[in-house]
């Protein structure tokens, strides 16, 4: 296939390369173009709505004030510079037409026309039939969402500190996140973290500390992806640290004064939802059916049957093994993009068919608060400050880019050795005037 | 006066202490706030409407994308921590009642009654008459402002990338500061650098050293407040990195287009006001006269004459001596803050009335760019290379907090080695569609 010409002429630039265009500049899309970078015979064009790559892993970090958003964003343009034959679009998709193998950008007086087409647009959060849960429950996918959840949470303090009301300093001071997988236990141990460490000693009316940080699940235990004995241990951890914990109970309702759980109304100033996950619309785009969560199913190769040229990855596929489906993790996405990115290379060049992409398991990991995490390979159980080392390394190792990393770790170690925390910004745009 | 019982039973908390409330926790308020810390019969309250102290000499950098804006902010409560007599309230003043001598505060139950009141409130944009102009030339006073600037000015370099219409793309690529004064210069030097060195060979179809950045001052010389020589020196060194710098040419109307200066039309599709300033609602709130810019009179004691018992310091301010007015920089605002908490302590203390304020000229500094600066203390001149290495120094020892401190000392050395910078996300919220 090398050298075919592009099939249209009214792109921004048709040359007689190959044209991969790339969808989403996540863990997924990004690695693919990484792996283009350099090929010839192949030009790419990398689209996202937003200009950086986001370290969605820490990203509850920034949610509750331990680290700034610029610590863990990247600019795409600046991740893919040495790549000549890579441009990046900071761009809308609006949909695609299939027939011409053009991608319609919002806003745009061009199309963008491929050969092949990856995409690796993610998820956002889903309310299980409840959208209207959305506006008092925000969930934690997006810079945005995080700064947002930081600002509810530290002005929940502002207002309890300045109110004289003992009933609204109490919903004030309950703090709800919905859904106990590993985001879930994150934010609630961090909060409680932020509210018994961060915090002390810096109020005059209230006591931080004693603010109720509440997690609940509707399953029958947390951490429901990892083996029984590390959802105990984190269960028990995190009651430790002052976070109580409910499971088996679902969430009824979601309202402005707080949340209704099993029965029993819990009035709570901020409520944050980290339960349900759905896939961006890739499936309507490309008219092929989903599962329930919106994923798109994909062969062995990553590619949509009966759509050649056409390969969806990350959280917006379904893809299987040994009948399986893969994890939403950061890992599953970064692996199947360079797998992809090298066998797209491979293709283009010999001709000859990839063998299939085999998740390699690199581990479980989840944190619960200082000296606090559980962690799982195989058979290998880790927990408590063991799992926590592990947890921290992983993660310095895995931010790209040496500035960022070398940034994060200071900003931890002094997180760690004074127990402050350094981004409490509440921004204006977000901070709330009286209502909830 | 010590142990004055409180006026009013109606407030948060009512008891034998003087009550001192302070409004604006800014370079002035922050400083009165901390020289009363542990003050003996002494309370003091300090009311902002935002839950942070902003290190405003350094939010050019924020808005041109080399610091982050958490790394120059932080939280009023976690800087008077130690002083268990000061209560922080996150919240926004509407008004004052002087004969009950409260302070009222917006969405709240209950106003604040004061014994001693220091209005500290800063200053923000002026248009010279001309409101309509904000909507497309932001000034910067905030971290909100600077947020702003710093998406449009990375947004604009996006969007001229996606075009492939010449004459819009030159428009995307035409920045205009109006303002000569040390903001305006500060951020021309920083968007030419940004657009020189930080952003090149991260772009396929645009040029980002071919941006076109302007410097607008109505004035015959840019840095009016500086020496000639060192104005002038200030100009060729804008002009050797790239900036346009245009002197005695007033700005006769900004649109969503562009401007028109002198005359002449220059389609712009960011343009950032650094010109006027305006003091806060003060004067209203006092029912006093105020001068042009809204700045209320005080006498040589920071006292506003006939109100007993309350002080106007900083940008809100017209402090004189020997006649002349004092600038409005933040050295002012500081050193007015800690006479007067001073002042007002041993005033409470003994009765006696303390010595006039003087002002201690540190020096006037102003950053170009790169090794480039200026800086003046009376006879002494210094520019280039040794003005910028003073001016670094001199800004790293400022920065409020050990933290903060060292973490912009490494990003400043990161980015003046790497020649790279480190904050470049464009939020959600703010990225423009389309339009302008």
């Amino acid at each position: 296939m090398d050298g075919t010409p592009d099939q249209a002429g009214s792109t921004l630039q048709a040359d007689r390369d190959h044209h991969v265009v790339i969808v989403g500049g996540g863990f997924g899309g990004l690695a693919v173009a990484q792996e283009l970078g350099g090929a010839t015979g192949i030009r790419v064009t990398l689209v996202d709505r937003r200009n950086y790559h986001l370290f969605q892993p820490l990203l509850y970090q920034v949610a509750t004030a331990v680290l700034s958003p610029g610590e863990i964003a990247r600019p795409i343009r600046s991740l893919v510079r040495p790549h000549a034959n890579v441009t990046v679009l900071q761009a809308e998709v609006s949909g695609l037409d299939l027939g011409a193998r053009r991608v319609r950008l919002s806003g745009s007086e061009h199309d963008l026309t491929f050969n092949t087409l990856v995409l690796a647009t993610g998820a956002t959060h889903s309310y299980f039939g409840h959208p209207e849960w959305a506006r008092f429950a925000p969930g934690l996918k997006t810079l945005d969402d995080a700064r947002r959840i930081r600002s509810d949470v530290l002005s929940a303090f502002e207002r309890a500190e300045a109110t004289s009301d003992p009933l609204a300093r109490e919903r004030l001071l309950t703090f709800a996140v919905v859904g106990g997988g590993p985001t879930g236990v994150e934010l609630a141990g961090a909060i409680a973290g932020l509210a018994r460490q961060a915090l002390a000693g810096e109020f005059r009316r209230i006591d931080p500390a004693g603010a109720k940080v509440l997690l609940i699940e509707a399953g029958p235990r947390i951490l429901g992806a990892f083996p029984e004995d590390l959802s105990d241990y984190a269960a028990r951890a995190l009651t430790r640290i002052g976070v109580t914990v409910r499971v088996g109970q679902p969430v009824d309702s979601i309202t402005e004064r707080g949340l209704s759980v099993a029965g029993e109304d819990i009035p709570a100033a901020t409520v944050i939802w980290g339960a349900g996950v759905q896939a961006s619309p890739v499936g309507s785009w490309l008219g092929v059916e989903t599962d329930g969560a919106g994923h798109v199913a994909v062969d062995s190769r990553l590619a949509v049957p009966g759509l050649p040229g056409i390969y969806v990855l990350g959280d917006a596929a379904a893809a299987k093994e040994n009948g399986k489906p893969l994890p939403g993790l950061a890992q599953v996405a970064q692996q199947q993009g360079i797998y992809l990115g090298r066998a797209l290379r491979r293709q283009l060049r010999d001709g000859i068919e990839p063998p299939p992409f085999q998740f390699r398991n690199r581990g479980n990991l989840a944190v619960i608060g200082r000296n606090e995490a559980v962690a799982q390979w195989d058979s290998l159980h880790l927990k408590g400050f063991p799992a926590w080392v592990v947890w921290s390394i992983a993660h310095v190792y895995l931010l790209l880019g040496f500035q960022n990393r070398l940034f994060v770790s200071l900003r931890w170690l002094w997180a760690y050795i004074t127990k402050r925390q350094g981004s409490r910004i509440i921004p204006e745009g977000l901070s709330r005037e009286g209502g909830r």
